[in-house]
């Protein structure tokens, strides 16, 4: 069976292909995302073969793999071959290991070497992320030679406004030349000579994606050549695969900031049971650090029944703690991200959180003093007889609470960090627990300080 | 003074730039940053225009604005006229009015009329983001006219990858041809035949800047042209302007989401006063309406003192709230920030939220009901004769406060956006503000109908 029989139309195919007749490709690829799984498959196999590429190299195209699982392998294989290599191993790691064999098998010696290159490397890493559709030439090239050079291969690179030039006896990474200095150079100048001067930036295959997006953003690149150990080019990262990799990193970063596992697919595409093993997790283990309140508040028992009016401000207390740390947490995370701070910073921060929880705990604490006197007095409720006593122990356990919450706040990214782990994964809900059962220790010292003798 | 004088060496000059000599654009902004503000204008005036600009153009130059103030009003002046008048727009936004005029009227006319239109255009939008400095030719050209004009204007433009065809007659934008189509085409091809066949995606100068970084992605552009209700090209957003975007809105996000007011600086250069300021607001408004929790406490005050054993589980049921809430909410900002979602599915996903929610509940629930079971059987704790009772109102109240707490953390995005906010204003400790209140009276309202004769 050859490649044009597939283009064949097959019964029907006119129809199904022709609302897409009027739309780019941003717009087939939400037309098929709303189709149920069979009829994406038909209008794809329907479709002109370099359509359904451009298509298929879509990262927002839902289901990618389980598309081209269903199509015939021929079909697939071909359209696989000519996909952009990155895209087309994105689809590899997604299917399952019998799939992947048969149409890696099908493949042409080219493409399969490159996909089986690309798949070596772990998910989330510069090596994984790049492409090896690259423009390289010898660095002892002309103007000329280049620019004809680069109008031969346009077609299959997936961009030509980078140009690598090679060291013509070791093929080590010696230059980079944008197109744009390219073609304002004579024809016959040396290629070097309209090259940057700079020595080129160039990344491992192991960097981890964020780093790499952080190096094309701070050289305002278009793509960064990924080199290994002997200087070798082995792929390029292009700026698109950046753009798409920070909108996956940032809803990462919310989803764990609010406690929840990252989900990497649609809301509505988790099925039910994935939901709930995504959210049941932490769920679950922030639970059990929770029932250390019951713990903390069992141990304060006998305070409890002898002053109930204690307990009224406990939920109070605690959030105002857990709110504090929140958003220390949350400023400190892009800080350790966007590497305006390091890790030896650590001190530094420590002695800002310090004084200014302490200003905000007594703000707070003002506020609950106001509160308690305005209600005493104006008769709205009865805090006993001793409530000035009582406002000054609210008061004094959010100074304590808040300075607590800002400081363990502040200094959970770091830890994490230390420890080896994303400082993003520090969530909202893990310092609210962390800070809770301190916050009710603290709490029931500080009264048993001030109210002893008197309530306690 | 003429603009040569001031590339003239002063004093120690040579000795103030050394230190960059061997550093690239990056590097030397950090070089840059690391000094006073003394020393860094010293290097930047000493240092020659071209270099100057360039570093002056990197948005991660801190305080660029202050720098180019503290300048001789000349060389500032030239500097300015120099820069991609995207980012020197940037710089006279940060100005104040007097030292704004000074400067604007030292410009040549051209810089001085871009920046000002530039300068109209509210913050956030594609008009503020947008560069004027873009390559547009009459579509009636042909390729090889097309080349020499990028060659003689390649200096002064942002980008010259994308060209923008203009209605000779009406200079309509008509559509827009990429370099590397444009160099595979033979020279004396009318331009129009390599430009792209589908119509160009542009967007109006209102537009928001995340709906333009959208854009950019969805369709793999390095520039995306802003255009006038009457079809006249007013600027371009490139893709690097595009990336510092989306890291700025990636950063505002978490920390609105951490539940303080965006920073727009780094953690260490904001002064102490103004930090209170940005966590003060939202901490004493949350503070407040946790207030509600005192007032809900004292409705229950004889339940409370009747049945001590009801207060050691309050954090441990509260913070459950809370938590599952700031998941869903976390899930739902980037759905709709993603366009996965839109607001007319709030139904689909509260019908998700509410068996979630429950499941979730159920599972805390059992764990809540096992540690009950475990500490009165091995003697740790003892909660009572009706421990059973307790046990199951504790668990029951799990399931309650769990499914209210998806529920509405998973709605509040979708009311902020009906109201007309951006839903990334929900923050995990509003959310926990807001079922911390009812999940008291759920709490409470359950006890009350399962221990009523017993305990109650």
């Amino acid at each position: 069976m050859h490649n044009e029989d597939l283009l064949r139309p097959v019964t029907g195919a006119d129809d199904l292909i022709a609302p897409l007749a009027e739309l780019n490709t941003a717009d087939a690829v939400e037309y098929l995302n709303a189709q149920d799984r069979e009829d994406a498959t038909a209008v794809l196999a329907a479709l002109p073969q370099p359509r359904a590429v451009k298509i298929l190299e879509q990262p927002e195209l839902r289901d990618a793999s389980a598309l081209v699982a269903a199509l015939p392998p021929e079909l697939a294989a071909a359209l696989l071959g000519q996909m952009a290599d990155d895209r087309a191993t994105d689809i590899f790691h997604e299917l399952d290991a019998a799939q992947r064999e048969a149409l890696l098998w099908r493949l042409g010696t080219d493409a399969r070497l490159s996909i089986q290159k690309l798949m070596r490397y772990p998910p989330h890493t510069a090596g994984a992320l790049m492409t090896t559709e690259f423009v390289a030439v010898p660095a002892d090239w002309t103007v000329a030679r280049t620019l004809q050079y680069v109008r031969e291969v346009e077609r299959s690179r997936e961009t030509v406004y980078a140009i690598y030039l090679l060291d013509p006896r070791t093929r080590q990474l010696e230059q980079v030349v944008t197109m744009r200095r390219l073609i304002t150079g004579l024809p016959e100048t040396p290629i070097m000579e309209v090259a940057q001067v700079n020595p080129p930036i160039a990344v491992d295959p192991m960097l981890d994606q964020e780093e790499v997006a952080r190096l094309i953003r701070r050289h305002d690149l278009l793509a960064i050549p990924v080199v290994d150990a002997g200087g070798h080019v082995l792929g390029i990262v292009t700026v698109d695969d950046i753009l798409d990799t920070l909108i996956a990193e940032s809803t990462e970063d919310v989803q764990k900031f609010g406690g929840v596992e990252a989900l990497d697919k649609p809301y509505m595409h988790i099925g039910f049971g994935e939901m709930i093993r995504k959210r049941a997790g932490w769920l679950s283990v922030l639970f059990l650090g929770e029932m250390l309140t019951a713990s903390a508040m069992q141990h304060f028992e006998d305070e409890l029944s002898k002053a109930v009016v204690l307990t009224l401000f406990i939920p109070l207390i605690m959030s105002s703690g857990g709110n504090s740390g929140s958003q220390a947490t949350s400023l400190l995370i892009r800080s350790l991200a966007l590497r305006e701070l390091r890790l030896r910073d650590w001190w530094k921060v420590a002695l800002r959180e310090l004084p200014t929880g302490m200003v905000l705990g007594a703000i707070l604490g003002l506020l609950a003093i106001i509160r308690i006197a305005v209600w005493q007095n104006t008769g709205l409720y009865d805090y006993g007889a001793h409530w000035k006593m009582v406002a000054l122990t609210i008061g004094a356990a959010l100074v304590g609470i808040v300075t607590f919450g800002s400081l363990s706040g502040s200094m959970l990214p770091f830890v994490l960090q230390r420890l080896g782990f994303d400082p993003a994964s520090a969530s909202a809900p893990f310092v609210a627990t962390l800070v809770d059962v301190t916050g009710l220790v603290i709490y029931f010292s500080i009264a048993a300080a001030i109210l002893s003798g008197t309530l306690l």
